[in-house]
């Protein structure tokens, strides 16, 4: 068999989950930025590391690990997309061999703690309510970049329903008007290239998608979590002009009214079993029309945060 | 060998983790309870179920779920404490011999959405921060009740040291006047008896001893991870009679200046990598001068949330 | 801004980890199968469902479960992926406006207990060393099938050095000659469809493919993981026609060898600490020279098992 | 309330899960050893430290962290209970004012890799059948010493039965005289003072134990969990002069038969979903006659592994 012969297809390297967390303290009033930073990198040139162990034109992942901590310092960390593009700007320059990669954050969110109903200078509690999500992928000499959150889980006691469905042989699931819906949002959202070109407020964005997102699952009266799935992301477009298309993926956490009848009780939408496995899981993306499309821009980028 | 004779000893056995779910909705304004229940039951006479396999006496762990579930219903959840309480008295009474037992519950938070700036009837968001315990415990014919928390990240960005401590052949820590201090709070507390039995407003406690751990924590300048936990204990009991002891896990979870010299970069307290393992784990109990101590009612119950 | 105008991009829905257990029980010595499964379907037509919430077309995520289910009894688990190939045919076919899916499948392996030297009937303990992962994706009319394993988890203690990469003004890694190599191996190998076609023995190819997997990590003296893993992948391919490419994600577990030096140690390659975070990422793909390639094949399928 | 006092109850410290990797490299074939090691340490001199942050008796978290680094270059780990021992020895004997403290490890297994048929000299890969554990208390002068196991994932496809339960009005659950059996067994179990002192074959017991537990399992027809757990405790100690007590906790990992009837499908005991929670949990003690008990040996270790 020694004479099959065989080629490298896609590839990329680098280093995973740096957890940078960059403190300001100009003034007593400290501020946290707390991100988990992922860089990787791609281009022709890698090829010989794998084909022969050559690592000429590796930039070792402890590099990657170093650089992103000194950009910590040299440029801070404005927000996870610009930090990102600084990362991704530098790689592309300063290794002309070096074609594109992927760049990705996670940021976890702190609020002041309260003494005294004042917020405290350098005390934080972490929110826990969901994670930002940032990517930056550079390909074919294109920029591309990416907001997101994930683990937003939210949950309506009423105002859904799930009905009309086709019957088959294997269908015994009752048609219901009135059950819990409740998901775990996992969102990305792209930029026009020529947002990013022009300067983003992205902590801003990011505050007013949340609510937007919130908002509207709050509202839409839900015929399937599909429909619910559509009207976030066309509501997201909608409210910022920055944004091209929304991917998201949410888990249908299925909340099972529990049977009470044996014992004699009503259970009229009031006790429920929150289950864990399977859950339903409902994909979708809504895109602005008339944009560009960038199937490149989401290159290995993970469907769940 | 088949004469080594031996005996039961210590056991009990129940069913884990029933996440219950209540709704309330008699008005169209919701209210959301999100429970994670375990029920164990003890008894001499369930000795013959490990002897031999003889099951007269065993309430089965399918049982447990089932009154779980029916219980709120019945009585609804008006704190975890009180529902737990509700469960033990039923398994005590109502199998005569069912010696005693323990019930645990974590409750997650949740949050009205906000639309347009109001709170809404029947939509919410997990808050993530923290999660609320419970216990109840019942041996020798006490009972006792035990509030909690557990995984409430905080951190302050200054106002911590670490110095003065002994140095053998083995250490080589730098000492430090000023660094990141950083946990994961799990505390679980005590009630008196007789507080128990006057009843207690266990919700209204819980955010009141959450708010004097936080603004502790805050306030309090560290010498030490343990300082600050000795004091966290002493201000939730100074803040609440109700309350006889309290006991901490607290990992210290480490930041560590990243070494920037070699890039020609200060880093004066800017950039940190936060670390997983190994990190440092700091337990202890304060206990009101004066209280009954009570080691049976923490028979069994873990640490860590 | 209630003008502009939106569509539905990409989109897939389905159930996903249905815990499904097959056992074999036709003779006193059963067998056991053990699959985390996940269906979910794809068509234009279900596009209805995002806009307007019409049930008409969506074949419920429970009839997929149920059809997970059934489908175990009717026609067995061979092997996961003509397991998945059944599930994927019968949704496009009973349901014509199903155009297409993807059916995700992770096997859990256990092996007979021991009792006095003989394999016993009907006990198992799981083996815990790596998990079976297989997919079968239709689109475009076309059926793709892939076999895969996760968490393959392999260490070796010399044989690995990393040397001559490019040194900028972030770079401090010292070269090495010794080194420990760890990885957790995630690899996805796609099957030729005329192999498909002609009938594949899944489960000992599965066998095989493992054991040249490790095989050739042992053997390779590593100059970088790249050149580890393509070895790899080459050694696949050459062994089973049936192949025409493999996928890895690596992760660099690094193992930093401990500084003894203060406490008056020598540490020759002897004592580490191993790290959790951050890790070196290392992906790549090897191709049989001459095969067709296929992008669709990939269509959202995880990196990592 | 300034005037309420407190005091310091029971407490401990130190670095947790430190990932010590020993590699012997004596001759070329290597040998691996890899644990997670925890130390705490307890002494009433440290409560200075709780009550104003007075370091001078803080054994430094790091200082213990480095001790158990440079003892598995210096004494080796010929066995994790026997290197747990050395460390307890050490911070006892070294410090005097340090009463005790608990220390554990948990230790995970690799296997050689097979390279034509032989055992390959320095590499390995991970088992992930089970998790090792030991832990060694001191306490009022005493020391204990206790191996184990977690994690052991074991079923069985017939031989167990759940009848003659009692039923009240909130039981619901059908008798079955035949039902898969699964758990994932955590067993701990305590050596003999007279034992430790002699000197024990850690490595050759874990092995016989584990072999023990699983073919206790297999052939014990089972009337409830509870009866299998006691038979494998009391084989345990039948089988083993050294061990005095056996603890578990085993967790019901529940099978459902799938309800195929509504298909038009028969399910005699073939097709089942796995559950996740709620689950039962069962936990019990299994004790040799005449033994010295030793409750202080068990402070504060977990019931799971």
């Amino acid at each position: 068999m020694s004479d099959v012969s065989v080629s490298l297809g896609a590839n990329k390297y680098g280093k995973a989950e740096n957890r940078v967390v960059r403190i300001y303290r100009d003034t007593p009033r400290h501020e946290i930025v707390d991100l988990n930073v992922t860089s990787q990198l791609r281009g022709a040139a890698l090829a010989d590391c794998y084909l022969s162990g050559d690592n000429s034109f590796v930039v070792a992942t402890d590099t990657q690990k170093n650089t992103a901590f000194a950009f910590a310092k040299l440029y801070g960390i404005p927000s996870p997309e610009e930090y990102l593009l600084r990362l991704a700007e530098h790689f592309v320059t300063a290794f002309d061999w070096i074609d594109g990669g992927l760049w990705q954050a996670q940021q976890y969110e702190w609020e002041r703690i309260l003494v005294d109903g004042r917020a405290h200078d350098h005390s934080f509690v972490r929110t826990g309510r969901a994670t930002r999500l940032a990517a930056v992928q550079v390909v074919d000499g294109q920029t591309h970049v990416m907001g997101g959150i994930a683990d937003l889980v939210v949950l309506k006691s009423t105002g859904s329903e799930f009905a009309g469905f086709p019957r088959d042989q294997y269908t015994t699931l009752a048609e219901t008007d009135d059950r819990i819906l409740a998901t775990s949002v996992t969102g990305r959202w792209r930029f026009l290239p020529e947002a990013v070109e022009a300067g983003i407020d992205y902590n801003g964005l990011y505050a007013e998608v949340s609510a937007v997102l919130l908002s509207t699952f709050a509202t839409v009266h839900s015929l399937a979590l599909q429909q619910t799935l559509f009207a976030m992301g066309k509501a997201v477009i909608q409210a910022r002009p920055e944004i091209t298309e929304v991917r998201f993926a949410m888990p249908n956490r299925h909340h099972f009214l529990y049977d009470l009848a044996p014992f004699g009780l009503e259970n009229p939408n009031e006790v429920f079993l929150a289950a864990d496995r399977p859950y339903g899981l409902i994909e979708g993306t809504v895109t602005r029309d008339g944009a560009e499309p960038a199937p490149d821009a989401w290159l290995d980028i993970p469907a769940s945060g």
